[in-house]
This record gives C-alpha cells, sequence and structure tokens, in this order.
C-alpha cells in the first residue's frame, strides 16, 4: 500500500480531474452561440461561468504558489463583477482559450507536485497558521475549488 | 500536530458539512411553491432536486455501511426517474422533511466513526479492492458526494 500522503492526494486529485474532464467536454460540446445562452432566464451567461472558473483557476495556481497569473485581465470581468448581459468584453474564443489554458498549466504545476507538497501552507498561511490549522493546507484550497466547479458546472449543464 | 488521518478527514468533512450547510440554508429559504419551480426552463423542479439529494444520502448510509436506509421509497422518483412536470408522488413537506433526516442520520453516524474507519473498504468492495486501490475507500464516496451535492445546489440556487 502506498503512503498515506500519496492516498489522499490521489483521492482528491481524481476529484478534480473527474470534474476537469466533465466541465471541458461539456464546454466544448456547447457551440458559441449556446455558451451566450444564460443558463436560465435572468442568469449567468455560460460564457461567464467558463470565464469565472477560468480566472478562479488562474488565482489557483498563485494561491498555492505554484505558478504566475495569466489572466488577470479577466478579474473585473469574470470575478470583481456579475454577468452583464450584452456587454461582450472578450470574445467566446478568447474565453474558451483562457479556460483550456488554465487547466493547462494547473495540470503541469499538479504533476511537479510531490504528495507531501499538498500538505504545506498556501499563500496566504502562516507558518502558525498551519500548525495551528494543518487541515487548511493546499489541498484543502483543491478539494474546494473542486465543489465549486462542480456548483458552476450544474449550472452550465442546464445549457445543452 | 494531528495524525495524518485526522487531518485528511477534517478536510473532507469540512467541506461536506459546508455544502450540507448552504444547502440546508437554500431549501429552507425557498417557499413550497419555488421549489415546485423547475429550476431552468425544461429542467428538474427544485422539489424533485431536494428529493434526489436525500435518496443519494440515505443510500450513501448503506454503501459506507454505516446505517439503515430509510427512504427506498423514494428511489422510484428520484433516483432511477428523472424529473416529470405535474406528477406529485410526494407532498413537498415529506420532500423536506426526508432532507432533513437524511441530514440528521447522516450526521450522527459520521460523529460516531474513527478517522481509521474512514479509510477502510465501503460496501461495493473486496478487501482485495482496497489492496490494489486503496484510494477507494469511504472516504472518496464522502468526497464524490460532496461534488455531486454542489452540482445540484448549483442548479437550485437559480430558483431564488
Amino acid at each position: 500500500m502506498e503512503n498515506q500522503q500519496e492516498v489522499f492526494v490521489r483521492m482528491a486529485m481524481n476529484a478534480w480531474n473527474n470534474y476537469i474532464k466533465k466541465a471541458d467536454t461539456l464546454f466544448k460540446s456547447l457551440s458559441d452561440e449556446q455558451l451566450l445562452k444564460q443558463v436560465a432566464p435572468g442568469r449567468n451567461r455560460g460564457v461567464y461561468l467558463v470565464g469565472h472558473l477560468a480566472v478562479v483557476h488562474d488565482h489557483l495556481l498563485e494561491l498555492l504558489g505554484v505558478g504566475e497569473r495569466l489572466y488577470t485581465k479577466f478579474d473585473e470581468a469574470y470575478l470583481s463583477n456579475p454577468d452583464k448581459p450584452g456587454m461582450e468584453l472578450f470574445p467566446v474564443a478568447e474565453v474558451r482559450k483562457a479556460w483550456e489554458i488554465t487547466c493547462q498549466k494547473t495540470e503541469e504545476a499538479f504533476a511537479k507536485m510531490q504528495p507531501a507538497d499538498w500538505f504545506m501552507k498556501h499563500t496566504k498561511m502562516t507558518d502558525e497558521d498551519l500548525v495551528k490549522e494543518p487541515y487548511r493546507n493546499r489541498l484543502s484550497v483543491l478539494i474546494s475549488r473542486t465543489d465549486h466547479l462542480a456548483y458552476h458546472l450544474g449550472q452550465v449543464a442546464l445549457i445543452r
């Protein structure tokens, strides 16, 4: 049997990879016209949620301290502000590309990490924080981002 | 620092409790009339998704081997079949009650479990399965059910 940390990381990583794959398959199955539709009347458009997930995962690299941000220009449109129907801040193709690039970047960064790296503090914690609350480590952030991805994926799936 | 298993169980359990609480707060904030609405045109009604989550969590007790099922009568309406608009198989109050009871039952069952219990096989695995794939343990099922809960919670939230 593998060591415990390796088992834990594999569990959380399997869940992350599973939802990244589901999301990627769904986004690719939707046309640009479909992505420009709202998930429900008066709610976010599909393309907004794709941009939102891309920028949240772009932030994740920095939060974990394993990569540089590439999409700070998406912050205002897809993170700090709600969807604005009619306003197309970035073309759908560019939002799709940002999703694809952040998937690649996170995959590459995570592949370089050893199991023990996931149990270290993220960049918003102090050493003391980790001693007091060891369960607030990088892997807990990955678990939380997987739930966040699932939450919005369920919404985008309504466009099909 | 607590032992590794305890840290990991706490990480997964925090995520589960967080989404259970979000869901419970949302369901209680919606009126019966709102729960009878579809989350998007032609899609599942809120009440269907509450029933679906209740019966999936009812199954979870049995799958983990930590409790008996209470809502087998919900299987046909909320698990084996998609939502049927207009058909009200169970009153909204009964579906709300099932959600509440399954929340209580899972909370009670999980409180009795020791960290090491979560790394044992669930009832659909053999001992050999666990040796070969130790990451397919009870805790991996909890992580997967948390993602499932988040997925549908994102949909019910559209009714607000």
